[in-house]
């Protein structure tokens, strides 16, 4: 009930009577409900969880503290917002802005008298989730973990005729077989040319001697998620490819030093893209993001983002070169904030050569 | 680009001069462009997609026939749409408002000035995806065969002492060894009084001999997506379990022969509630639901949808009865609509006992 209160607490300075919360990780959040349909209408004297038939029992077992409000068939879920809303007697009310659709959001206006005002509102519950708690650190530890060891066995086994496809496949099935739920995302693993694709996903592309790979994983248990990198050669680099490697593990090193309490987002964000200045095909994605819940969330390290870290904060770092037609290196690290400074929560093999 | 045509057709139809599409699975019906982030303007003599430096290689890759308009750090992808908008000289211009979130709105419309109207769509590119296209259906039969011979080889492994989720596992890997990229969606394997949960998913629950098991199960290759329910019972069913099973399965099938063109999607599922009549627990939920660049999507088999069925429409029927603390029934097939009646394009055995 800490996370309710801090809400409450947010919603006064705000001057709000409610808020409706309407994005899923916001909702387990706050509540502990884990599907994928229902919202939440949050006062300061009441929780409800308003949900259709599917999600009763698992709503009761998941958000104790939650009173259960059913709608139904011919009673959907907006116009039980807009009742709850009314029976609240909310006079000012916000919703998450950055979540609800522009029609969700007609359709409650609709379903209200204009009495009650909507309140645009924005991160009001991931503001809260930006700092972790010890128990949210220990469960991204432990994914972290599990993406790590996952990562080094199958490592092993990458070696040329391989198709990308088959690694991520590999890797995905360690991930349960040590205990995660399964890939935190779609893993990336691209070889050769397809490096330079920040985003290609493992495609049906044979691993070749002489390849570099980017390799892009995570895993995910009871909701948090765990994402690393690590750009390997299949056999022996050459001089240009260990150079680039090099070039990007040493921006993340003198970026992630940065990474205490006092620093700001974009200023670790500068001093990467500063160690990279001399490279023509440095990175132009941003330096990293907050991972939880889910896997992007704030904050981010980018120039627009001047968020001040804190301790328990939970960051990745992953600097990268991308050259086309010739590969690309991406490295990355979940880093925790500390009082005493950056600890690197994620942990996988960092030779180079494989196969 | 007879999808590219068609929409223009709508557009003129609307008098709009153009479209914003931010919906990724519309952008790859329309585009081929498969990545996670990106958008399109589209007008009558335009078809532009917008994307950051991360996707450049893909997009132009992926969708040949659009022209590539690159975003930057300091040249956000909405200030791009508003800038494209201006540079197009468009007037009326529709967005997906089902998509869209308010805050995107708000940033959208505050980034033009006051000339270019925001004209609010809903379901235009959806109303499209509606009716597949014969290579649609080619790909929908192909992950629906995959999931099928799935469970068939995973049914025979399950037996007393497996938990729900070693069996969502064998299913998922097996989808894998099979040739798709994944599952659909995650795999739902609820066993004894869990199958009274429609949305459970695979639990640490061990299974027991006398389980009735709901698995809820589907694959997904090149971005389509299969959707099967199969309910078995571990050992000898009981009366009682025999009974319900049936039922369901009668409901299923005398509401599956109204599936041909000329019904309506109300007709089909106001049919399935009639079969189950005398039953207290029967399903709260829909009775389907289209199926194909996503899960779920236009049209569903539910009271307050009057979609007349046309051949070529792909859409799950998906009945059950749902037994608090006692379990629950569900069965589900992909059914195609075509000229002489239903095509039932699932297949999975309908044996009951396992083990």
């Amino acid at each position: 009930m800490r996370r309710l209160a801090a809400l409450r607490q947010r919603l006064l300075d705000l001057e709000l009577d409610g808020l409706v919360v309407t994005s899923p990780e916001n909702i387990r959040y706050l509540s502990g409900f884990t599907g994928s349909l229902g919202y939440l209408v949050i006062a300061g004297d009441a929780a409800e969880i308003l949900g259709d038939s599917r999600y009763w029992l698992q709503m009761e077992a998941e958000a104790p503290a939650f009173r259960l409000m059913p709608s139904g068939p011919s009673h959907g879920l907006w116009a039980l917002v807009a009742e709850r809303i009314k029976a609240l007697g909310l006079r000012r009310v916000g919703f998450e802005s950055q979540h609800l659709t522009f029609d969700q959001h007609q359709r409650l206006s609709s379903a209200l008298p204009p009495e009650p005002t909507l309140v645009a509102t924005a991160s009001l519950v991931e503001e809260l989730r930006i700092v972790k708690e010890p128990e949210e650190v220990e469960l991204l530890r432990a994914v972290a973990s599990i993406a790590g060891r996952a990562f080094d066995r199958v490592r092993a086994a990458i070696r040329p005729g391989l198709r990308e496809r088959d690694v991520a496949f590999l890797l995905e099935q360690t991930f349960r077989e040590l205990g995660a739920d399964g890939p935190a995302f779609e893993t990336i693993v691209a070889a050769g040319e397809r490096g330079a694709l920040p985003h290609g996903r493992a495609s049906d592309r044979v691993i070749q001697r002489g390849d570099m790979v980017v390799v892009d994983f995570g895993a995910t248990a009871a909701g948090y998620h765990s994402d690393t990198t690590r750009t390997i050669v299949v056999g022996e680099p050459t001089p240009e490819q260990a150079r680039v490697i090099e070039a990007v593990r040493q921006a993340q090193l003198a970026s992630m030093a940065l990474m205490k309490p006092g620093e700001t987002a974009d200023a670790v964000d500068r001093r990467a893209r500063e160690a990279l200045a001399g490279e023509e095909h440095a990175y132009g994605h941003g330096l990293g993001h907050g991972i939880g819940l889910q896997v992007h969330e704030r904050p981010y390290l980018s120039p627009t983002d001047h968020t001040a870290l804190r301790t328990g904060m939970v960051i990745t770092n992953e600097p990268g070169i991308y050259v086309p037609d010739w590969g690309g290196v991406r490295l990355e690290e979940m880093v925790l904030i500390t009082d005493t400074g950056p600890e690197v929560l994620t942990s996988a093999s960092w030779e180079i050569g494989v196969g």
